[in-house]
């Protein structure tokens, strides 16, 4: 067979000459709508590599981008690995302290950076080394010292340029994992893993896209590539609708209005407001077009599913993975196995994190070794496969998190049902042990937003001499709602094991959170440290 | 990133670990059927591994198979390639002496034959080097001096038996191309291109294979691993019906029904006599489960595709690939781009061989280098990817067969579009060159073929002193009817360009065959060589 190697550039080669007439869509910052092809990107990525490569940049070396959703991030997202060099995206949300840290252990030459961004990068600009910052700005008035992206590419002379010959084992992406403790630490992605994840999540039996789809990703360019829909995108054709940053309710049911989306992807904290918008006006927006929402970053609650599906006729397809994973590891479709159940039960079924795509291999590891698929037995979970991270960027210290016989400790404690099907019961270290059982703060705090009384529930660990660790509730209840300790005990009583039930209940305005959008743990359990 | 090799016992582990419960079943050559599931098939898998292991068999060795489509088939698809030895499928109606060449150059150490099939492997046996016979047999009765194959497999402990690790480009399979012209030459696959063509095969954009498929491969599993679908089935979980020898239209149209296949895969020879059979007696069968005929091997005639669509509801997928393709190359969806043609136009554009899945890419060379996809301008069509063939096995001397700068040259002529859909215009050595012009063998014949009284046409070049070449048309009418060449010369003419109406018309009983099914040209040119 030929020594064909599973490169970038192959993709973009693909957009054009198959897809070359398919749309890429971006909602500008100031509303107005940015529209060309995929033949248009491949033209000015190509400029933007020689643009780059004239500002000394070299194979190998990190390119920063700090960005939203938008045409010139997806054009980011080709020239700088099909030319060679590694794309860095930067999480904007990152603490200070980290954003400098991990600038300066990838050692980003260059950064892009959008004009409504650029505070942030501005903050940490005297500790970190950039030669060059290349603004992305809609009115072109660029800050002094830096470069306008537009001009730069546009003024670029790209016409006879080609694409280096590439091993498809070299980087071409690195993205940090915002941990909620500890320094972020950067996973490397290689072409070969990002073109593999393109197949794998491209498959019917995981997010099946087809050229025939309008894909708007809520989930940014800078987590995890967006779950690599803009590779997945641009490889089959399907026509890419970016919201820049118009991330709230109004704007999205607009976008997929308007651009008859027909798949978007996003946070449950993006989809629950959108939910309860479209509750209220069920008539206001034509989704005639739009057929699934993929739902991933943590657990969705259950009327996320049941009434996206009930009342509006969008299926919710729940999906798991991490910075680590590229990201996609599972999928909950329902399956043959599944066709008899209830549809409770399949409800259930779908609310799981599912089964792993192809080539991901999956087992959950308790304390005596390897768990039984019989959807009770806890363990940790591990994966292995040709997307997943074998190490991380520059941190030997990290190899804790990698078994002996090199698979990925997720830190995620799961049930792996006889199908397969991975269920994520909590984070190892959110896990409570109470009495030698072990309590799930997630299901606890699904089961608690199930009510309708409460927007946002935390359940956190806390001391205790008899039982090691009891649950606490944080909880945070609906605007013009109100909610009592009791009512919620009560309400809990028929739905969880009596012994699971929190011990104490906290009301506050807000629930901390991490740069993606995950409860901040940590913080809470600073916070009611003195609660045991 | 993990170094996670992209091989097929991945694929046998996932159809254990995920689908262990779903079906493979076989159509016996009694009629009965046998039934089992993934789980069967791999326990057995690993017992055929051991059992060859004990007869000898090391890592790079091949082991043959003379066999029709049958769970025994599967297990040795597995059996072999996972062990790390070499799967060398042999087409049983190859000419004897073509036989004992692939045999002997494939080196083939131990062959597995069904009964039925022995006779083929008897008459060579004086003639090639085989250490062990085992024959595949519904009675038991196997013949003097070679090995029962269940008794051989149930017979062995593979208990706690695990596959090798293995590198992704040693070779797993191999297949000899059954040329009208020369020596049969082979092809190797690696384990990498068949993982990676499984991907590809399976995308959406493709043939869309999924869980709920029940999938029946008409294609025998000696032609180019009966187009992948053992192992795409296998690694997604698609119910495998396999229909042992019975290929007759009642046969097939009876396993649809009862199986509740979804899809199916064929040559239109195949197809053709099914969809009389269909036409004939419309409310038989309950076919509603199917929605899919996938057919390629040669160009489909349009009566097929729009027969099957608008009188029994099910889709034709007109796909291409070679021996040394793995072989999917292209498919005919419908796209996006297609969506404002007439229905006639639409079924023009999924008549042709269509768009190259995902990394295979292509283009075609004329006279003056490659040519522009413009749909009008025909050229060699080369090919590209990571499951295409980068040289043959053992055959130096073909290199002629491979461009330069890595191409596979096809030797197929064809016209490329601006979406990038190819069309087969011809063969290059059957392409009639008439006045400087170039005249489609195939194009004729399938509109020969569109004639109610013809049944089959091939067109081939005869010498002619003023326009070096002139078509020369050989017809076999339908059963009961009759045509003349006066007839025929009339239908054409509104059809196709004057020019390529053929001069002159045999008529007769049959057209010689490849071992494949294709039209023996060569053997046409030279029975009519004195027509010139």
């Amino acid at each position: 067979m030929m020594d064909f190697p599973l490169t970038l550039d192959v993709i973009l080669r693909r957009a054009v000459a198959t897809h070359g007439q398919r749309e890429v869509v971006t909602k500008r910052d100031d509303g107005t709508w940015h529209r060309y092809t995929y033949a248009d990107m491949e033209r000015r990525a190509r400029q933007l590599a020689v643009a780059l490569q004239k500002l000394g940049i070299e194979p190998g070396d990190r390119v920063a981008t700090i960005c939203w959703n938008h045409y010139a991030h997806l054009e980011a997202y080709f020239a700088i690995p099909c030319s060679g060099a590694v794309l860095h995206t930067i999480n904007p949300r990152l603490h200070e302290d980290d954003l400098v840290y991990v600038m300066n252990e990838a050692e980003d030459r260059i950064v892009i950076v959008d004009q409504t961004m650029y505070a942030v990068l501005e903050k940490v600009l005297d500790r970190v080394s950039l030669e060059h910052i290349i603004v992305f700005s809609a009115e072109g008035n660029v800050p002094e010292g830096t470069l306008d992206y537009d001009t730069l590419v546009e003024g670029t002379d790209a016409q006879d340029y080609e694409f280096p010959e590439m091993e498809e084992r070299q980087a071409a992406a690195m993205c940090y994992t915002s941990g909620t403790t500890g320094r972020p630490k950067g996973v490397l992605y290689s072409h070969r893993s990002i073109v593999l994840h393109t197949f794998g999540s491209s498959l019917s039996s995981a997010m099946s896209v087809q050229e025939s789809d309008s894909i708007l990703p809520v989930v940014p360019m800078f987590h995890v590539n967006a779950w690599g829909l803009p590779y997945t995108c641009a490889m089959l054709g399907a026509k890419l609708v970016f919201p820049g940053r118009h991330l709230d309710s109004e704007s999205l049911l607009d976008a997929f209005e308007r651009e008859k989306v027909t798949v978007s992807a996003g946070v449950p904290t993006i989809w629950i407001p959108l939910l309860d918008k479209l509750n209220e006006c069920p008539d206001q927006y034509d989704l005639s077009a739009l057929h699934t929402l993929i739902v991933g970053g943590s657990a969705a609650p259950k009327r996320l599913m049941t009434e996206l599906e009930d009342r509006h006729n969008i299926r919710l397809l729940h999906a798991w993975g991490m910075t680590e994973t590229t990201p996609l590891g599972t999928v909950a479709t329902l399956r043959p196995c599944h066709a008899k159940l209830s549809e409770d039960q399949q409800h259930a079924v779908r609310l799981r994190q599912g089964h792993a795509v192809p080539f991901v291999e999956i087992r959950a590891r308790g304390d005596e070794g390897i768990v039984p698929w019989n959807g009770k037995t806890m363990g940790e979970l591990e994966v292995r496969g040709p997307w997943i991270a074998g190490s991380y960027y520059k941190r030997p210290d990290a190899a804790e998190q990698f078994t002996d016989d090199g698979w990925f400790r997720t830190g995620d404690i799961v049930t792996i049902d006889a199908s397969g099907s991975m269920k994520i019961e909590d984070r190892s270290k959110d896990l409570i042990k109470s009495g030698g059982e072990w309590i799930s703060s997630i299901d606890l705090e699904n089961t608690l937003m199930s009510h309708p009384a409460v927007a946002e529930a935390a359940v956190i660990a806390i001391p205790h001499v008899k039982w090691t660790e009891r649950p606490l509730a944080v909880v945070v209840t609906r605007e013009g709602n109100h909610v009592s300790e009791a009512e919620l005990k009560e309400y809990l009583l028929p739905l969880v094991a009596k012994w699971w039930i929190p011990d104490a209940f906290e009301f506050v305005e807000a629930i901390p959170k991490t740069a993606t959008g995950k409860f901040k743990k940590l913080a809470l359990r600073e916070q009611f440290a003195g609660k045991s």
